[in-house]
């Protein structure tokens, strides 16, 4: 930090458990990783790169290694899991995962239709090869999750061997977790936190208003998800209290 | 493309007449040219320098020379040619545009009132000396033009030499061929398309949510434009249903 | 410029008292400055970099020094300063300006409540160090301050050794002198201005729709601030009469 000021949250320090902030890449260049990495590298853990736009970046493993080689996992979207898994062709989909050195891989369904014990059996399988971040909610506006089965979802993923179970919002941040106006179902989140623990959970918060939520909510080290790479630095100042938004939520009272 | 996935539509290839990606430049650097032709060269097919962005924007020469370098034509947004018009410097615009070595140029009348007759003598003119993609649509939310209008515009702007017809919009989005809301008007565009040709019709859509009623509605190979830097492979995933919202849009049934 | 037009409006020109461009860097890394610079520093006037964001941004001296060498000052964000204040570090924040070499500071209470003397105070103090720019209007929607203590505020800082008074907004363009839709709050800027000198207040305004009713109202050399980085060379074609927004604006009648 450039300079000290007093009455700060503590920040879990790298590699953590909580006070994880995941990054979405839709699809920077080579060079645009590099100056991401050289002003947020230490304040990212992980970045997805978005849905399948791995299917169409040029350099692909190159960028990969440029992360990797900033101490950075990298690991694809859900939708690519599935992209592969409808087309039964998830065997191509584990070669993929070794052919680029991932390891991480996501499992959801949010686009497709499958079953529970069909989801925890891909989480057992790609356990058994990668770390798996597994994710619970629907894209479809129409299909409202009741709060008792997020729970039960969240639970038996996490048993079946996902390393953290990820609160699903689009990239525009309105469905799943969020109403459509982009506001926090409020009552959901609290409902699951009083059964699935807190560092098991990380919130997709694309939203600047979202991630002032559950700073404030839940503090500093919540895991957030999603944020764009020029936002990780912002995201940072919220968590610590140095943003309008959250200013006085640290302060001694 | 980095691995093989069935079930995907078939996307034209360069140098193409339908499935056109035109791009907005509204002031990039030029080593943000050359990171945005690392990554999306493949997937762009035209760029335009947005409005009369080209009037502020130092190294202009280089630019348009990095961009033709990379196969990619570029062309000066039919703003700027109105601001020459309304100013009667029409032959200085020529000379610019030769001055500059540009092969495209648009002719619209957005901000200015202009007849018919006056408008496809400018593309007549014009498509002497460049290809020319004419636009039609107000920027002004009160004019609406009512579809069997639209459809008598474009018709006569192909007849008059125009490469390509425009459907206009805002950066943002919200006037021309969208409701105030951002909305697609349904039922001007299905009309539209019952008497112009398919391929003969670029459709603003700088809107995620336009992009996929497009492709929705019109395939992968519909041709979009005012499409962001970045948002240019997202664009692409859009057409080859590799994102969650057309992810269904192509699979087998 | 790279071409000529008849009936532009005159820009003041650099080092300027109005039509000043104030930029907002929330984290731009060493070489995104430098793009920046490259297209934009001829019509960009004073960078803040935005509230802490420099608490957490690496390379924060030659970030500075990048800025300064193209003749363009730097100051932190308000925000900061209330941080300093609130945990009584003052004294440390005047060294801190002195460490980094800035020759120019704000002074604000949008996240905590001052008394008008003690901000008058920290800007007479400040004045003897560096050029002073005061903000009045709070960061909270709650707090609605009415036209006539707009301008008392405004007033007794100018008085008190501010070099402009600056009009909140917050980076979203939702609070202060905007109503939570992002409408500007018309009669609030023209009772503000029958009393306070139009070079004397800088105007926060983020989104384009607020540049374009400022230019509207106060013409092309308005001071504007809070602009993003890749906004700087659209803004300059709205206050140029450049962009559809203000096309005509500026045209002879």
């Amino acid at each position: 930090m450039n300079y000290t000021l007093t009455q700060l949250p503590d920040r879990t320090e790298k590699p953590r458990q909580s006070g994880l902030t995941m990054v979405m890449d839709k699809g920077l260049s080579l060079r645009e990783v590099e100056d991401f990495l050289s002003t947020s590298a230490g304040h990212s853990d992980i970045v997805k790169l978005g849905w399948a736009t791995s299917f169409v970046t040029p350099n692909l493993k190159d960028k990969i290694a440029i992360y990797q080689s900033a101490g950075i996992p990298v690991y694809f979207g859900g939708t690519l899991f599935e992209a592969f898994v409808v087309r039964n062709q998830f065997d191509e989909y584990r070669k993929l995962l070794d052919k680029y050195g991932l390891e991480h891989a996501e499992v959801s369904d949010g686009s497709i239709d499958m079953n529970q014990d069909d989801k925890c059996n891909y989480i057992r399988t790609l356990a058994t090869q990668v770390t798996v971040l597994s994710e619970v909610g629907s894209k479809d506006e129409a299909k409202i999750i009741p709060p008792y089965k997020w729970i039960q979802l969240m639970k038996s993923e996490l048993q079946a061997g996902a390393w953290k179970v990820i609160g699903e919002a689009r990239e525009g941040g309105t469905v799943g977790l969020f109403r459509a106006s982009g506001e926090v179902r409020q009552g959901l989140v609290e409902e699951i936190l009083t059964q699935v623990p807190f560092e098991s959970i990380l919130w997709e918060a694309p939203q600047k208003e979202q991630q002032v939520w559950f700073v404030k909510l839940l503090g500093a080290n919540v895991n957030l998800g999603n944020i764009a790479p020029h936002e990780v630095i912002p995201l940072e100042t919220i968590r610590l209290g140095l943003r309008g938004d959250t200013f006085s939520h640290f302060l001694d009272k």
